[in-house]
């Protein structure tokens, strides 16, 4: 069960309005990593969570504060908008900085929106559910929840430079922060899971069912050895398995495949054509 | 520039065709973490990576391969599906083994692809490009690979229990190999990254542009206290810069928002309703 | 700011699982009227609302109550996949019972979710945002609400039908009671505004702007005039501002377009088949 | 069965071509609320009407008509785009209006359409089906229809504040009124439809299967009690059943949820990362 | 403008209810190339032309014909869901034959529509307006009907092998017919284009542009030589131009391409991981 | 299985860096005839084929090929944004030229990829499956990579009108005539394909499942005889099985539907308001 305080978390006022900003600023709000994005993941994954309450209520925790991110950055994108003109474009060219700018504010948030943020990214798709990830298995969802915000952060930092606004900026440094100890926490999380488990995620498949033989070996597919460089590569892997190895030359372990004709009744080519 | 040598990398034949787990093994094949997610997201990492020309190599050699793991798949499951019965459903159903497997098999795979693959998950959905990550950031990518690598074989593994066909479970057993070696050579390569660049991505954010009095601090926005009792709480954080404190209380930082009145030429809410 | 309590807002506890009906339920979890369509649309359009603080206080009450009644549906979710048997479909399918139940499963249940409820629909659609409104027009978006909570109700009572599962139909007549409510405190809502605005949305349309002579008119497109039948043809139309007429011919008012030809440099149909 | 007379409804030429608003016009033909939605939202809810001739007649006489909306849209967007420059931007730029106006046109508008329309919105977003509603309950869909008219108008009226193009203007001034005419219809039809089942839909459900306690009661889950002082708070409810009334304080009616641990074969978290 | 007469172009009504065709039958309403596709696609190609009248006539003929066959089809569904049963799986179960049939049946049809069609394919993905192509050149999209026919009366094909109703069948037999004709017609329509333009679209590109040298080779990108005995390889390509000829080794005519390093700002990888 | 070669097909290098037109460029990387639609088109059709190993030849060959068409263009979208200045729009915007360029680039080419190309069309849309077409049967599917050729060739075309930079019509001088040649291609393998089994697909459907009486029928369902008048009107028709003819009046074969009431378990509209 969820409540609400209508204080923010955070401030949220620009110093003076920027309806292309704000179009820029929805990234971070309903794009693929934006806040409603870690909102629903964490909040999946802590209702689907079986066991491990530690980790849920861990998850529940963040999951409820990204909420009040979503809020936050809706609060400061409506703020953004406040009385964007909205007229005839040809007129307003006319003028070269009015111009360009009405040009590029995202013409939803005037017509569909009525000067609101929407959840949409920067080029005003829609969020979706396909941006989440939720699977029942703690390892593999901390390495999608640290996934999660370093491409956030990242994304934060590029929207930092492209404003001098030190009310935008200030609410950046806020989830800037932020995102800095969500990647902590889940990596200080993944720390403790891959000590108990091992690295490979899931760490229940019995080695007899994985054709092991290939499990540490690095495939020249791209022709050129620069990989075969790299630092790791003739070390022990992470899993502590075995030793990295490097094969140089691509090898085929199965024949060309021929597939069985079609049956009639499907309608595909017709025999003749088989041929 | 690409080539294909028409031998599969591995082998690809079930025993016998079975048009339900073909449906299922769809999600690997075109799913959120399928090998088309994969095999497009080093890609375009690939393509897109400046500079550091041993990590362009590694990422593209196992873009490269992961093409060769769609067309693995892909056979599969055209020859799950070689002659399934396409007639009926209510004559069929009087056998109730036939009728459960007609009525369960994916529809489309006979009307629209004539017994054959499609890039989609295992409920039809179309692949789509929101599946997949390519940030510029080698580190915040490095993060996305391990994840997509750990959500894929996590998903291959529920599917190796899914049937007792030697064929398929060997071709899994292939692919569970490969996932432990991806997972391995990410992990490699995040382990040398975060020794130079320190462990929060990205890594160039100057430390003035962060409010970093909240970057260690987990607040407890869902009530009870299960996550204070996490073992690392309190300790110092990977990033080495402070350690883990919890705060009991979340904290509104600031003020409740009041927007300002919308101007009439968008046709919001008339100002008497506004009060 | 949001905070979340463990505790349940009510009951989401079923007799015994059942997978079937675990992949029904996701429609009022995802689909385009469940739970987090309404979430997420009160909570924009709280977010947005520019004035008037009591009704910005009655759609934030009712979006932070929304997000914990996703929180129950994906709990129950969670409890209906308990023990979901996942294995080979052809081998249980020689029990028509089990075979008919795990066919009709979502597989991505399992394979993708590992037993928990996901933002999707009864088709294993991903919820996204172009289910929800949030226009800033006080009066238009409480139709809106309108709308979301009859449609809601009328596909919580449909499932209500589907299942005898007594801890199942105990939580959905508490949404039935709340949909009740909600669609009771719309429609007071719109009442109130009607009367101050009246009735035709936006308000603000000045009506020189507005043809009017085609504003009370029904045009019969459909050949037949059942609809001149109507009780309420011919008589006083809600706007008070003329009664409703019946044009029983429909006129075409503008002559027929002829496009300019297209110029060379867009390489539509050269000029020779443009005549 | 359909027949198309080449005339239009109504007027559909602007003075002069402008790119630019020929993108944004797009919103009313191919987006959430556009004609293409309304078009096929009432055609699938008359296709779909079971009884009730009058209203199945009403439907399919407004859905036709609005197919004729989409054909006068999408001949307004062709002339917009009449002639529109295509050519290297970085030389259009040296004149700021010809610039501003040249990258502000939707670019699919040239490479993909070939100065035509498209069934898209405003910033490009494909119509979809996800945006209509027919769920053969006809209180419901009559309120999904004043929904979709109500947005619809609002951003016709907020279209018409974006131009000075005379011709353009006509064009909406016509669909300003006939959406006043669809608006005051489904009122009418919801008038009518509510006095005989009551303003609950569906009304079918029986008072047994309702936990009716909860069904007259807002409950403050945000913070602070603003939505107390509304005016029909505390008054009889739309239904008649009850008394709105106020509960100032949240109450979580169920216990915590505490899930079942995973079956092994689902590979879940581990047993010893459940605890 | 388009005016609808109640009377069906042909018979939609099956012998009897049968659900789990219905969810089928959907493939050619609402999937890629079911009737809605071909009704939008052949309106926005009308709309859109500019100049030769009778195209734009034959293209508004077959549009506004295919309105009437997604009027068919969805009454055909709502037919074969009559009275479909709605209730508890496990009990249903029990009876082999209503138990497959129940679970096959797609829910939304009960949950979402009412026993309704739905806009949607057979796995219940929602039409979108990526579906369509209207390019505005006459040549390009005279093949892209033609390519949508002879896969939407491939899908009928197969749906009349999967049923024995003679009602269901007699429907399909007119649109088998109705798919000929239109086959017929696109094809008479693009021999009569090349014969005035040549068979390359678009006709329009001067030969300058084009890096002829490439313009007539197959380049043997995938191992093996099967390619070069097809029957027309070095014989006279259909532009007329030139003979096919056939490259047995790709070559690469550009070197491998490196990307300038990522200024600062965008905070990719930083230098030192740069190298 | 794939290999991969880091040199080029063809060269990618623009004369100097252009983000705007990086923007567009994306159309035919990402869009819906896009480099990405024809190599999966090809390779999904390469997969699926059963018999015809020339043909699955060279179907492969072209699918190969274009997955180095995509890694062409997304190496020059990464070059036409080498630097792109992300910074203060209201600065920037007070010099008409760099306000214009920076306004219309693509915001998530900065904010999401890093100065990277992605998977997506001229307005951001995310490429998606719906694109292409593999249904198994050959001459259906020639017909749909004949459109995709044609669709694409247009695109480039128009593309290469809207630039003056010498790098970049360079490679889009070779992909004109690589589309060429896969016009070229197909429609040869089409015309062999046509004379073995005649134009009208599938060939497998026996002639007493069609309604033969409408297989050769233009009906005038758009008022207004221009089609008529078609050069091959009258004619015999592509399939040699009889003439075109021209049918004046629309008739209407079927009565007016009327579907059956909704039984009270659906809770459609209640039978008082379905009279």
């Amino acid at each position: 069960m969820f409540t609400h305080k209508k204080e923010l978390q955070f401030h949220a006022k620009p110093e003076r309005p920027d309806p292309v900003y704000a179009k820029k600023l929805q990234e971070i709000l309903g794009g693929q990593f934006g806040e409603i994005s870690v909102a629903m993941q964490y909040l999946f994954q802590g209702w689907n969570t079986r066991g491990n309450e530690k980790y849920k209520d861990l998850i529940m925790d963040t999951g409820a504060e990204e909420i009040g991110h979503v809020e936050m950055i809706a609060t400061m994108i409506a703020r953004l908008l406040d009385k964007a003109a909205v007229k005839d474009q040809e007129e307003a060219a006319k003028d070269p900085v009015i111009g360009s700018i009405m040009g590029d504010m995202n013409p939803q948030h005037a017509i569909v929106n009525g000067l609101g943020a929407a959840p949409k990214d920067a080029n005003g798709n829609p969020w979706n559910a396909d941006y989440i990830v939720s699977s029942g298995n703690l390892l593999a969802d901390m390495r999608a929840n640290v996934n999660a915000e370093s491409q956030g952060r990242l994304q934060v930092a590029r929207l930092y430079e492209m404003t001098e606004d030190r009310g935008v900026r200030e609410m950046l440094s806020f989830l800037l922060a932020r995102d800095t100890m969500h990647q902590n926490q889940w990596i200080a999380a993944i720390r403790e899971l891959e000590e108990k488990e091992g690295v490979v995620a899931p760490s229940t498949v019995p080695p007899e069912w994985e054709a092991t033989e290939f499990s540490h070996q690095l495939i020249n597919f791209s022709e050129g050895e620069e990989s075969a460089q790299l630092d790791w590569m003739g070390k022990e892997a992470p899993d502590g398995k075995a030793k990295f190895e490097y094969a140089s030359k691509p090898v085929a372990h199965a024949e060309k495949p021929k597939l069985e004709p079609a049956p009639p009744y499907v309608h595909d080519t017709p025999p003749h054509d088989q041929k």
